[in-house]
């Protein structure tokens, strides 16, 4: 049954229309919102905020019980998406962790370039911490651009002697703006959406002429030491696969406490399609449970002889 | 209080007598015997018993249930090791999975060199399919030199045309006898127990002058296309972390389903130490539910939408 569902979402993603002309950032932020927008589920109430200086989306599930936090970081190349766009994905994690939710509507570029976004991030997680949220209690998502972002922002966090959050989970996390996995090419006819050019016309608009391999652009040439307990899942069909098993080993290397995830037959941010493909909501539950058993494990009243994912 | 634990484990670990001059096979057996050897648990009863024609050990949890079996090969660099040092290892993980284990004693180099070990273990997985075991209630694990074997064994398999089994664990796989990975010099100093001489002293014996880059000796370097579910866990201070990485970044990109995980300040195979290191029992939790939830899976009576793991 899942067969059937990975390959009719293929065909759908490979039926959307590319333009020879690459539209303009407006149009592509446009026809993204369109294509991708769900809304946030029925028992996640939502409502405007804003957290660091910039707009935000605060995402309550009915369930949500507790002190827990999670900050989230939508994905679109840093060039498009928005909490909007992303309200449905978000919405269910948060569901599904139980957890109270803050997606950040952060600077895009070409408008705002790098550093522009992990400012925002970075802003956005210091005034959590600043309005008496405990970092036990606070953990981190993101997706794709957002996924290399929570990284980045982590990274600046240690580097402004900020304290670590409990857990940080990324899906397709693109943590690597110079383009230099293998999966760029080896995965040239799997990955129905990506094409190496629209990455890199994603990391001109980011970075242009500045230097695309900083730490903070991508986060598989930072030293990663003193992060979190961090959670990758990723599609095998996908251009950014070596993204993540880099990420993942640099990260192991470093002394994180890491989990990998591939998924076989599985495109970009798959998760996005909970609700009609099996595997995105199993990977949902999964991360929700990762969070939720991190925030749980800084508790002292948990026995730490039980494992904790 | 588990990071008190790694550390008194690595003392120990470096407390080791190593000699000048490298003792012969035998003496390493004999002391690699007195050193690792733990008794299966005392609810998990053991028999002598034959498959494939070589001698094994199996092990039988008092609370073994229903018809799953696991084919279980030991590590030892190809060259020391037997079901006898390692049936405290398996007996933990048949006793928390459930499952009636079989611990093959495959022939070891430098008497029996490459290819006799996948021989053995393709035999063994062969004589349990031959006696009727369905390949959906058969899983497989195997740590070091055998979880390089495991998967070496499944190759065999696929090429000699016989079924998959449901699921395959590796506690930190030796699965690149050229030693290219970037861990065998990044993590010389961290890594309590081995140096690349001895790393490069198994590889002479297993292999000899011949290709160690073969994908049955260095699985790294084959085709995973076909394999089970794979679950890898490694730890940080070990050589071997980029031999985990690297198989886990190979099964992805060949479409296998495969979760990695690096455990930072854990040495290599730190599953046998579990009882005295909280993660090795949480690690050994881990990998059990692993192995029966893709048991679980493959039966019609299980909710196709439930996450497997």
């Amino acid at each position: 049954m899942s067969r059937q569902q990975r390959d009719a979402l293929d065909a759908i993603l490979r039926s959307a229309p590319r333009s020879e002309v690459r539209p303009t950032p407006e149009e592509q932020r446009s026809g993204f919102a369109a294509a991708v927008t769900r809304p946030a589920p029925e028992d996640v109430v939502t409502h405007r905020a804003v957290l660091g200086g910039r707009p935000a989306l605060e995402l309550e599930p009915a369930e949500a019980s507790g002190r827990g936090r999670l900050l989230y970081l939508h994905g679109g190349g840093y060039v498009i998406g928005s909490p909007d766009t992303h309200a449905g994905l978000v919405g269910e994690l948060a569901r599904r962790a139980g957890l109270r939710a803050t997606s950040v509507d952060y600077r895009l570029a070409p408008e705002h370039p790098f550093p522009a976004a992990v400012d925002d991030g970075l802003a956005a997680y210091r005034e959590l911490l600043a309005s008496g949220t405990d970092p036990r209690d606070l953990v981190m998502a993101g997706d794709s651009a957002g996924g290399g972002l929570s990284i980045a922002t982590l990274l600046a966090a240690r580097e402004a002697g900020l304290p670590q959050p409990a857990a940080v989970v990324v899906f397709s996390p693109w943590a690597d703006l110079t383009l230099t996995g293998g999966s760029i090419r080896s995965k040239e006819s799997a990955d129905p959406i990506f094409t190496e050019a629209d990455l890199r016309a994603y990391a001109d608009l980011y970075v242009g002429a500045g230097d695309r391999a900083h730490p903070l652009a991508s986060p598989v040439f930072a030293d990663l030491t003193g992060l979190p307990p961090l959670l990758v899942q990723v599609g095998a069909n996908e251009l950014l696969l070596d993204d993540a098993v880099r990420l993942a080993g640099r990260a192991g290397a470093d002394g994180v406490e890491v989990t990998l995830e591939v998924g076989p037959g599985l495109p970009h941010v798959f998760q996005h399609h909970y609700g009609r493909l099996d595997e995105a909501d199993a990977a949902l539950d999964r991360a929700a449970r990762f969070l939720t058993a991190h925030l749980s494990a800084g508790r002292p009243a948990v026995d730490p002889l039980e494992p904790v994912h």
